[in-house]
């Protein structure tokens, strides 16, 4: 853990390191999936029973990649009332927060001659990637289906890898509480190569989100264009803004909440108050030797982990927003006052009983965010990642007349004189 | 030419070569352009300067590679009056439209001790690719930094390579009238690299949108991550939906109209009357040799120019559904009877009176449209493209409790002890 003042001169060169964590796929990733992509495209569903044997130590054929209903039922009966509770719960707080996202199509009549408009229509089907084996988040089910329930996707497709034939009972029960309508023991590049192409057994989607690792993220990334992907997600992180009030207990848990994810994530406070910083580093330190995840935590906040010391709010504020952090908390007495000035955050926490973790499972809103900086231009997954919109043009001959010549005259300076004759024809005859 | 029948055997297999053409960045471009993007990271202006002269026979320091109010006001006293007066129209109107895409932050008030919401932020700069030399757009300047300038953006710098030296009093006009604040003389993948990275003339940009030739698109593609990007444009298409009605002579107009963009544009017709497509397949051949673009033209209806007779409207619309085309004309008597069963097209033209031009102008939505068949998934450019959303949430204590101790369930059922503990701590305390 690194504790510095932003004032001293050599504050940004430190934090650099921090901003520039993070592995990039290279070449030699790169082409192993494009060559497993172009094997899945070309051979179907026999390369999947293939990679899935090679890969997940699993052996089936086609119609055994398809999870059944029977196995739905079995995970049913294996999670715990109070946790089926809990998983239920946060369906229904996420679906409820993402209706209100939802846009309607509209049309504009304040011209009678020329009508506008714009029709959303949801993706007709998707593919959501859920990773297996160790990392299994049933939360990552909820946050990636529930919007595209709610945004009226026509099917949705979910792959999750089984390694060694194991699946996990919360994620099979999350993906049906979410209304995922199929699901698939698939992963890794072979499972992004089937959705963006389709295979005999699996269907071809429009679109595929969900979190995966390097090979799944290329792979994303190589297929984008034939499908819509959601955002490549890199490595994690947390920011906490204090101005010295609240509790070091509850904000040492909230960056160690980041740090236990993986030992590339980011924690990070930043606080008017010296001593509350102090208080916190020795919080920290106290906390991590009670975690079942010590090592990674620990791992991450030596590496990645962060106190600086700001002159005062406006100063903390103006290094947030050049961060752009995935996890914004305004620990502070007065989080409203200070949000409007936030410009650059994939969520906000604000006060003191707002922990990141809510936000994670059952607050309502999305956990999928933008990491590394790119709050500065993406947005968390919504519903608008679910459907697209056309453009509704509508001109009577009239509204053609009051305007047309003007259209000729563009085209005619644009030198594209066929978009001006079908223009002028309609207006001659 | 092809002429075609929906229920021939072979009908797919020949539509196809329609579907797949465009061209693909090769390996040997992404080198180029890699090698273009990391030497202007690290030499920043030097390298700009050094490709503009190479690329664009252009000798010019740093300082000028800005363009100059003097060269503004020049470009004013070239446009003639009514063709300014039409650009100023399609600003207008074009701005108009787009305003009705803006959407607000809002906070859920429904639960007194759970708020949520989601703010929206306008980028704080973005980058407009303008092509220059042979096509010459205003049009294109107008629908990039119109959405920009609705939504609030800070900065919009636009990059037009003006080869020679040249340029065109249009594009400036065009960039004054929409709200650009800066423009660079510069163009392919180095002026990309320029607005992704920033050097110590051109500012860092949040997002990159507008068309280019391969390089340009290579270069987007590779800074994705780094900046935003629009979609990834292909060659443009329009397609035809007819009954039987309206004047043939106006839907040849509209087909050649696209064919005249582009050698690899394509022109569709799907009509359910037959003799109605071959009048028009005469009038194509009649209207072809009139134009001054008719080399394109016809080399594009030659390749991929398609009528198709079809047995019934709605075989007519699940042939469009099914190839997502960018431009969709309902060249039918009841075009909003048909038009809610559309769900695939980047922008949908209703009725006789609504050519395909309209929309390239000034009637008021977005001209940049998803091409190729990825209205499946992507969407117009829009107001959306230029803003960003930050999710709000704000727990009371007693919003905390009411649902802290499911929280706390999925956190220990996903096996992340310091996510429960964030939460239990703030109970307990």
């Amino acid at each position: 853990m690194q504790f510095l003042d932003i004032r001293e001169a050599d504050f940004q060169a430190k934090f650099d390191a921090i901003v520039e964590r993070g592995e990039e796929s290279g070449r030699e990733v790169e082409e192993v999936v494009l060559g497993i992509i172009s094997d899945v495209r070309k051979r179907g569903d026999e390369a999947l029973i293939e990679y899935t044997r090679r890969f997940d130590r699993l052996e089936c054929d086609a119609a055994g990649l398809e999870i059944t209903e029977a196995e739905f039922a079995k995970a049913f009966a294996q999670v715990d009332e109070k946790d089926l509770a809990a998983l239920k719960l946060a369906v229904e707080r996420v679906a409820r927060y993402h209706e209100k996202q939802k846009q309607q199509t509209w049309l504009s009549t304040e011209e009678a001659d020329i009508m506008l408009g714009q029709k959303v229509t949801p993706l007709a089907k998707v593919g959501i990637y859920v990773p297996g084996g160790k990392a299994c988040y049933p939360s990552s089910v909820i946050m990636n289906a529930v919007p595209a329930k709610v945004a009226g996707v026509g099917e949705i497709i979910m792959v999750v890898p089984t390694p060694g034939g194991e699946t996990n009972a919360h994620v099979l029960v999350a993906a049906k509480l979410s209304g995922v309508d199929r699901v698939f023991r698939i992963g890794g590049a072979q499972a992004v190569a089937a959705l963006a192409y389709g295979t005999a057994t699996v269907p071809r989607v429009d679109k595929i989100t969900g979190p995966g690792n390097i090979y799944v993220a290329t792979a994303k990334k190589l297929v984008f264009g034939q499908v819509g992907i959601d955002m490549i997600a890199g490595p994690s992180e947390i920011l906490v803004i204090n101005d010295g009030s609240g509790n070091p207990t509850h904000i040492a848990a909230d960056l160690l909440s980041q740090a236990e994810h993986d030992e590339l994530a980011s924690s990070v406070l930043i606080t008017t108050d010296r001593s509350f910083g102090e208080k916190v580093a020795a919080e920290v330190e106290r906390q991590l030797k009670e975690l079942s995840r010590e090592a990674i935590a620990r791992k991450s906040w030596e590496s990645f982990g962060v106190i600086i010391v700001a002159g005062n709010l406006e100063e903390a504020i103006a290094f947030s927003n050049r961060i752009a952090p995935e996890h914004l908390e305004l620990a502070v007495d007065n989080p409203f006052e200070i949000m409007p000035l936030i410009t650059n955050a994939g969520a906000i926490f604000m006060g003191h009983y707002t922990p990141e973790a809510s936000g994670d499972y059952l607050a309502g809103p999305n956990h999928t965010l933008p990491t590394g900086g790119t709050a500065r231009f993406f947005s968390p997954l919504s519903v608008d990642d679910f459907v697209k919109k056309s453009s509704l043009i509508y001109f009577t001959k009239g509204g053609l007349q009051r305007v047309g010549k003007d259209i000729v005259r563009i085209a005619t300076l644009e030198g594209l004189e066929a978009h001006g004759k079908s223009v002028s024809f309609r207006l001659d005859s």
